[in-house]
């Protein structure tokens, strides 16, 4: 059973996770569904905002995403911009992974060194056919596909899915065969939990 | 140099924290000051209110605070009353602090144990008397001193320099040599920042 990772494209801890969930879920034989979707709504549905803009903990975050990063040897800067609207990498992402799933998730890694490593906009259609064309994929179909109803409406399904069914609210968020995981600092609870098979 | 273990005695992670820091701590050489205050005081100055009020963040929270207790095998049980008001139990402690570090950290451990692990309400004198009894703490001299002026400012004092110059927002949050730690779930990280003096 593959792990299903949740996780929006402005969102450090999920840029972080995204970087080690594939190499933890390998070591154990999984492999990992890679689901970005729209935190923005969640914080509307739900309540809540960009952990930035908390005083004090915003402050203590920024703090704690390049010391988090430090810690695996994730290179990280924090954007000058942030938080960014990404349904428009999103998109793209489910455009490419009902064709290409490999290719996808390729690109997924792309779009967050784009963002959090050269500080570059990725809601600039600019910036994601420079991050796209290296992979091979051709710019004016990949811009399509971020307009067409039809990955408008997969992006929306899967975010209502995660809010409304799995009950996500942060990013990122990983379930272990049903069991569900907030947040970067628990990837190694994760790994553990791999291991025993639960506790 | 100790480390700054800041809690709140109605916070699950910070039950969990206390009973772990001291034996971190301990394998690195290092000795630990608890420093109890008040998390409903930062809510009120910076916004914020207790996880379990949250939607859906509440009952993940409640589900990983077992979990988390439980990988650790520390006892646990979600007490029906939560949370609570703990300025009685963190005068007590301070109190008892000047007077007798030792027996001020096992009656916060068993505070703690009375509320997360016997569900007692921690509110009431008589339970935090029957508490401090096993201990030789004197039931009726504990009572005043809950009530004293001197303990009620010193918990101000610790709750004030706490938010405003230490930037404290939760519970448990934890300084190591300066460097801000916040959760249960940075326990592990402290260790290892402790082993490699940082990174």
């Amino acid at each position: 059973m593959p792990l299903d990772f949740y996780f929006d494209f402005s969102s450090p801890y999920g840029y972080v996770a995204a970087n080690r969930i594939d190499a933890i879920a390998a070591r154990h034989g999984r492999d990992v569904n890679w689901r970005p979707f729209l935190l923005g709504v969640t914080f509307k549905r739900i309540g809540g905002r960009p952990l930035v803009d908390y005083p004090m903990k915003g402050q203590y975050s920024i703090h704690d995403f390049a010391r988090s990063a430090r810690e695996h040897k994730i290179a990280f800067a924090m954007p000058a911009k942030h938080p960014l609207a990404t349904q428009m990498a999103a998109r793209i992402f489910y455009w490419l992974d009902q064709r290409d799933p490999v290719t996808a998730r390729r690109f997924a890694r792309d779009v967050y060194a784009a963002y959090f490593v050269d500080g570059r906009d990725i809601t600039d259609p600019g910036v994601l056919s420079a991050v796209a064309s290296p992979l091979g994929i051709e710019s004016s179909a990949m811009l399509s596909a971020a307009e067409d109803e039809r990955w408008k409406s997969k992006l929306r399904a899967v975010t209502d899915d995660a809010i409304d069914n799995r009950k996500v609210f942060g990013s990122p968020f990983i379930f272990v065969d049903g069991e569900p995981f907030w947040g970067a600092d628990r990837l190694d609870m994760i790994d553990r939990w791999l291991a025993r098979g639960g506790w």
